[in-house]
């Protein structure tokens, strides 16, 4: 019996390269819709592309993975790291959303903090992705994406302290916590995506 | 060697359809519950017990999954599937806990739009579920269900910004922001079902 | 071809009977973290310590996991119960982090009845870890815990009416219900990790 061999795919690592160029693009929606004077609802509308573009990729990963033969490593990891790029890109897409569907006034100027990290995490994971091919020089990535996560999570829990200090009515706080959850749920996805790349890191080398 | 050939199972379809069906039955109860003069506390009642058949069928499928040697598509896929239907079910019989436990006054009216997502939703998963089998004309049933999923997101939205537009108190928002939000975990829900079915469709086909 | 034969690792029962000790301990600060005149900011720094140390094991399991040629059971489940245990520390931590940060004043009396809930499932979970390795007497734990989560349930659902029956403002319900619901995640974590002992047991005797 003669096994067939078949050259690994590249694309995968350019859709993945992809996705992630998404979330930087998200990242920088997000910068803009915060800004004083920015036209919410145009931001919006624009990050709603954005995120249907990011979908798109997903959606050929996902259809790839299941009517390719050999992939470059494991499908379900595959698969974990192509739907956790896209949890980064919804999460993001809700907290322009919500900024500007409730129309909320006065943002704790944390806020501005949070979305520099998802910035930054955005930019590490956009210059990781094309290093999955040689499986090289990762490490300083996830080691990184931890450590801002962690800053991130610190300024979260000043934010809340800050949100239920006696400063906000109640009902502002309401829109507010939704905002600031989904940017902390966007820093925490991009951290499951820094571990599941560690995760393919050890099996695969 | 011999191999052993067996019949692939047909009772995983039913099963699927059962369940599929007590979704139909759940959807029709939250209509209830909705409905003016509703005896909520009976209706929730109900509700629990349906729920409680649904979960019976979801631990059925899931013990027959690991005790048989032949399925009739990928393991992992049947239970993300039961799963899936399962999770439809907990969100919307949340929906029916909470606004019996809440004692919800004023329900906007939108509430009623996304119940009606809900039990087309349901419909069209139990006419799905038998084509299952033959893995024939599904794509219309995934289509219209992503499609009513969209509808669904364009009236949550419509609602979160009647709920903060003053017109009802931080405590009041509280209470129907969770059953809202129950509703559209319910509809997501469906959608991911027909996400599995049409990741399930390419890879057997 | 001559086929190797490893001896199935020991190691994964200790770390799993590890990570189950460390709920042991977290459940035990939630406990004292409620409890008059507690310092609550040194607790939680101990909770956090904890709830590091639990990460730790986590990474360690599936480190082993990835590296290990025969696995005790399918790596998959040894997965999902790692992380499984991992989840339930998370949700206690973020209770406890909850009451400090927040500093909540006036906690509903059945919290206490949460966290005895709490408490006695993570004894359960500890004394059920080791017996994993002969698959025997196992129902007797997972029956209890569904049991236990059963009541929790119901606990959960009397605080919530309890919160909106007018005697909080909305800050402080909002607080609360943070709180509570991080004891209810940790609860319903603790029956998703029963499960799949459960579901690891029929696929192995």
């Amino acid at each position: 019996m003669a096994l067939r061999f078949r050259p690994v795919d590249g694309t995968f690592y350019e859709l993945f390269t992809d996705s992630a160029r998404g979330l930087v693009r998200g990242a920088d929606l997000l910068a803009e819709v915060l800004a004083d004077g920015a036209d919410r609802a145009t931001v919006a509308e624009r990050m709603r592309v954005a995120e249907h573009e990011c979908d798109e990729i997903t959606h050929d990963i996902v259809r790839r993975v299941n009517s390719t033969f050999v992939t470059p490593f494991d499908r379900e990891d595959i698969y974990s790291l192509a739907s956790g790029l896209d949890d980064v890109m919804d999460y993001m897409e809700e907290a322009v959303d919500l900024v500007n569907l409730y129309e909320v006034e006065r943002l704790p100027k944390q806020l501005a903090q949070q979305v520099e990290v998802l910035q930054r995490c955005a930019e590490l994971t956009a210059e990781a992705m094309p290093r999955l091919q040689a499986m090289k020089d990762l490490d300083e990535y996830w080691i990184e994406v931890n450590r801002l996560e962690n800053t991130g999570d610190k300024t979260y829990r000043r934010i809340l302290a800050k949100l239920f200090s006696g400063k906000y009515d109640a009902l502002e706080v309401l829109k507010l916590k939704d905002v600031v959850d989904s940017l902390e749920k966007a820093i925490d996805a991009f951290e499951k995506v820094a571990n599941i790349v560690e995760q393919i890191h050890v099996k695969e080398t």
